[in-house]
């Protein structure tokens, strides 16, 4: 997608130890303007598949799951990063290790919001490592679901989550994928 | 707002302790096509007084919030529950308490996503003893912002912090307020 890679060259702060900053207009300041047109690639990635659900994580892949699923017409579900006190009854878990904060979160989610018959699209805001995207295919096979695929607004290809899901035999669409990066320079796949 | 009020009377569920769940359309599973008339609803209360940014809280507040931004066709800024590695440089901070989950939050944003010509809308799915909120204000005067008002979708009037900020003079607009609310029934103000 030609727009984010705009976004990120011209508005991205690489810092050391491979971390991009997009609070600008992704996951502090959100661009609605470019949020919409996140969805509207989203929608083209995915529409064949018939996908009746958004699936994403607190915090910051929510904006991107709702502007897509506005743009869709999709509901949107998010899976919470730890036990939370407004989750009742029966719930999904999965463990996730945040390589960001260097913790682990035990991502739960309500059964009732999930069921065999959706076709689930997992979204969020990055894909690095893949530990996240993971811990949402595997509460989408707990619950019966289909999985649709992985979309993923920017893809760090160097941490190599995305290739993992793939050899795995999963979807994975990135809007971009970063091969390289440098405080000197970005380079895509 | 004749819809929430129907949406929740369908679909809330009233807990013990001032709890109500409405976690089917507003906070886990979020219906989009209703994100979209409250962003509507939203836009027609505040258009008359130009906000340029919408101002939440993460996590629950990012989904309205970016639903009404991407309606009214404004940018929206959520600020962080704690201290994150993922913001850097200068910070303003309120210290926000979590009567939901018994604890205090330190709420940061960067400095960079809010300046004194911001005219801030702040927006969040509850407004309850109004914690959140008053931490919200507190940093969008730090900025030097103008502050045109604040939107809860659903305030626990019984809980009091909306009426406390409109004795302090605040713009406070809430689509819906529940005064009374027991597992027999919800009484709206």
């Amino acid at each position: 997608m030609d727009r984010m890679k705009e976004k990120i060259l011209n508005e991205g702060v690489v810092l050391p130890g491979g971390v991009l900053h997009v609070g600008s207009f992704l996951n502090q300041l959100i661009d609605t303007a470019f949020m919409a047109e996140i969805g509207k690639e989203v929608d083209r990635l995915f529409k064949d598949d018939k996908p009746t659900k958004l699936l994403t994580i607190e915090a910051s892949g929510i904006g991107i799951a709702v502007a897509a699923g506005m743009t869709m017409g999709l509901p949107v579900l998010f899976v919470k990063k730890g036990p939370a006190s407004n989750i009742s009854g029966d719930v999904y878990t999965a463990k996730i290790h945040s390589f960001t904060h260097g913790v682990d979160n035990l991502a739960t989610v309500s059964k009732k919001y999930l069921n065999p018959e959706d076709r689930i699209l997992i979204i969020d805001d990055f894909l690095a490592h893949g530990c996240a995207f993971q811990g949402l295919i595997d509460i989408t096979k707990d619950a019966g679901a289909y999985l649709v695929g992985c979309c993923a607004a920017i893809e760090k290809g160097f941490q190599h989550g995305g290739d993992k899901l793939r050899e795995k035999g999963y979807r994975v669409e990135s809007l971009v994928i970063i091969d390289e990066m440098t405080e000197s320079g970005i380079v895509f796949r």
